[in-house]
């Protein structure tokens, strides 16, 4: 069995996924408290991450580790310090995928848009949550980048809340 | 009275309006015998039309003029010739907004990436509506460029349909 590969993400209406900085300050216009979008019952089903080294590096400058409680996978060809038990990981997308399957993995969340981007050229993301933010940013980086072909996907489910975000959640087409 | 400016376009996932080559093939992926997606009542209720050069000379090579009884304003430096009482006009988007409500027009259907990009950086787009359609194209023409500050926009309505599109409209904050 395969792990499935998911991923979970919010972006502004013109597809950004933070400022050309890496901010992610403007989320804030939908944060409310108590309302997490299904965040924490997504993590909850996920058994690993798979994250980019900049979405590591991002996570490392919260106050709490994020991912605390789950295994923890980053792609980097660097040697980083490991600071809460997580993996490092040079290969290609696909074999990450294959030795965490191997290992046990069920479902994998895929973060960083790097990495999203990686999985999806090599066609192995399976669904996509995005959680669509009522702003336009201009400028900044991009979730989706250049796929080779086509890729079809199946609605799940659409649902907007009262904030304006609009989330959906998708099937990639085999 | 100045005239609502209304955008209303698809674009795949990945923020596409059309390929490359401007080709729009990939429509057809939601296209179903008697869904029309609410366009015949948006076109009901514009009086006038603002379209870029491009999306003017696409709409050319159509069977039947798609605009019949709307007047019709192509924003251009060329001098094209007429074929279907369209105008043309050379001006900034402000001018053919100011001068379009002064002659009564009351809600006006912008079209075009180029177009829509100006109108929305000149702050003169006062709503949106999006299909966002099930598919990721990997490269091609965007909707959304610079906007040279944050849009904020408010969720008005989103509604998902069996084919898998999810249209939502927006209406800019100003």
């Amino acid at each position: 069995m395969t792990a499935r590969c998911s991923v979970y993400l919010a972006v502004s209406l013109d597809g950004f996924i933070a400022r050309p900085d890496g901010a992610l300050d403007w989320l804030s216009v939908v944060e409310r408290p108590g309302e997490d979008y299904g965040y924490q019952s997504f993590f909850d089903d996920v058994d690993a991450l798979v994250l980019g080294r900049k979405t590591y590096e991002v996570a490392l400058g919260f106050d709490a580790w994020p991912y605390a409680g789950k295994r923890c996978v980053v792609m980097t060809h660097g040697t980083p310090t490991r600071r809460h038990d997580e993996e490092f990981f040079a290969g290609a997308p696909k074999e990450v995928v294959d030795r965490l399957s191997r290992e046990g993995v069920t479902r994998l969340y895929v973060d960083g848009g790097d990495v999203i981007r990686q999985f999806l050229a090599a066609g192995l993301v399976d669904d996509l949550t995005l959680s669509i933010i009522p702003v336009l940013l201009g400028e900044g980086i991009r979730l989706f980048g250049a796929t080779g072909r086509d890729v079809r996907l199946d609605l799940v489910r659409s649902r907007s809340f009262p904030t304006g975000l609009v989330q959906s959640e998708y099937r990639v087409r085999r």
